[in-house]
C-alpha cells in the first residue's frame, strides 16, 4: 500500500519520534510505500485565513469552505495545502500519529486537518462517509497518553476512548471515507519503563503487519439513517456517537 | 462578572462576528466586565514549541508540559502565553466562540488551548475537574455549525452533540475545573435566512442574560470514581463519555 503518515512531534528524541522511527522501517520492511508529513519539522502553517487563495470567488467576505472547493477546482490553492491534499489523493492508507493534547490532536495537526481535508476534494456536494472523497482509503489514529488505561475505559475519568477520539475518527476520517482502523494507544508514557516503552514499540510494529487485514471501526453507513438525517427505526445504535455505547 | 471571549473567526462580516458584537453589547449592558481574545486579529500562534520557554528545567530533551509547569512557576513563559494565562485567571466565566470545524476547534483555538492551559495554573500534580486550577469559574461552548440540528441528534448523522463536544467540555473545561454551561449553537448557518439568524442572535442575548444563574451540565465528579479510576459499582452512568448517554 501506499501510506501517509501525518506526524506531530517537535521533539526529535521523543517516544513518538521512536514510534515514527520503527513505523517506517516495518512498514518499508512489509513492501509498503511510505510519505511522512512531520508537521513540525516542515513548519506547517495550521491558520486557515484567506492568504490560503490565490483566486477568490467571493473576494468580499471570506467563506473558507467555499473559497477551498473554488480554489482546489481552479488549482489556486496555496503551494502548501497543494502538497499535502497530493500526498493525501496519492495515499491508500492515512495514519495520523500524535501525542493526545486535551483530549485531541495538537493545534498543528488539527490545522493540518482544517486546511488539507477541503471542500470539493475531501467531501461536499453530499459526499461524505460512504461517498466521502477518500473513499476507499484506510486510516489510523496512533497516539501517546499521559493518561492510565483505566482513565479512558467506559467508564473512565476522562471518558471512553471511543467518545474521546470520535470528532477525529468518525468526524473526520470516516466522514471523509476512510475505513478507520482501531487506534494504537500508548498509554501513560510519561511514567513507564523502558521495558514497556519497548513493548509498546513491538505491539505497535506487530499493528502495523497487520493493517490490510484488520478489521475497521463500525460506524454506521448512510443507509442506516432516514431523510431526517436520524438513524432510521428499524436500526440498531451500535456507535457510541449514535445512542448506544459500543462495546469497550 | 468578568468574562473572557475567546474568539476565533477571520472575517469581520461573518455571523460569528456579529454573534461577538451582540454578546459584547449584551453582557457590558448587564454590568459585566468584558475581555475579548480575538485570536485571528491578535495573529495568535497556535504552535506549542521550544520557543514557549524563557528558561529550561530538562534543556536536552523538550517535555513540554513538564516545561510548562517551570516556566510558569519561574513567570519565563513566553509573553503572548503569559498575556493570555492572566485574562484566563481574570476571569470568572470563559467563553469560547468558534465555527464548529471538523467537529472540533479550529486549530488556532486548540492552540490557545494547548499553549494557555498550562501545567501549573490549569491543572497538574492532580489537580482537575473539581480541583481544576480554573475551579469557580463557568465555561460555556458558543459556535456555529452548517450541520442540521438533527445530525447531532442523539441518533444523529453525525453523531450527539455532547459526544461531539465531549473533548472539549469535559476533556478541556471541566478538566481544567469549570462549570461549564450548556452550549449555544447556530444551527446550518450557511443555509437559514436573515430573519433566522436574528433570531439566532436574539436567543445568543437571552442565554447571555442568565448565565450566572443557569444549571451546568452534568459531569462526574471525582468523588464518583474509584481509586482505579473507574466509576463506583453504586454511582449510575449519567455522563454520555462514561457509559451511557445523557438525555438529548
Amino acid at each position: 500500500m501506499k501510506i501517509l503518515i501525518v506526524y506531530a512531534h517537535q521533539e526529535a528524541q521523543s517516544f513518538n519520534a521512536a514510534l515514527l522511527t520503527r513505523s517506517v522501517e516495518v512498514l518499508t520492511a512489509c513492501g509498503h510505500e511510505i510519505r511522512v508529513s512531520d508537521l513540525y519539522a516542515m513548519r506547517f502553517n495550521p491558520v486557515a485565513t484567506a492568504e490560503d487563495f490565490r483566486e477568490r470567488r467571493f473576494p468580499a467576505v471570506l467563506q473558507y469552505d467555499r473559497e477551498q472547493k473554488y480554489n482546489y477546482e481552479k488549482s489556486s490553492l496555496s503551494d502548501d495545502i497543494s502538497g499535502e491534499i497530493e500526498k493525501l489523493l496519492w495515499c491508500d492508507m492515512l495514519i495520523l500519529q500524535f501525542p493526545l493534547w486535551w483530549f485531541s490532536v495538537p493545534a498543528i495537526m488539527k490545522g493540518w486537518i482544517d486546511r488539507v481535508f477541503v471542500n470539493g476534494a475531501v467531501y461536499g456536494s453530499g459526499r461524505r462517509y460512504d461517498t466521502g472523497g477518500l473513499k476507499g482509503r484506510r486510516a489510523m489514529v496512533v497516539t501517546s497518553t499521559a493518561a492510565y488505561p483505566d482513565m479512558c475505559a467506559a467508564d473512565g475519568l476522562v471518558g471512553a476512548l471511543d467518545v474521546i477520539l470520535w470528532p477525529i475518527q468518525n468526524g473526520a476520517l470516516a466522514y471523509a471515507g476512510c475505513k478507520v482502523l482501531p487506534p494504537f494507544v500508548s498509554w501513560s508514557v510519561n511514567f513507564v519503563d523502558e521495558a514497556t516503552r519497548r513493548r509498546y514499540l513491538d505491539d505497535y510494529a506487530a499493528r502495523l503487519t497487520q493493517i490490510e487485514t484488520t478489521e475497521p471501526l463500525f460506524f454506521h453507513s448512510l443507509q442506516d439513517f432516514g431523510p431526517d438525517w436520524r438513524l432510521k427505526p428499524d436500526v440498531v445504535a451500535r456507535a457510541v456517537g449514535q445512542g448506544k455505547p459500543t462495546t469497550a
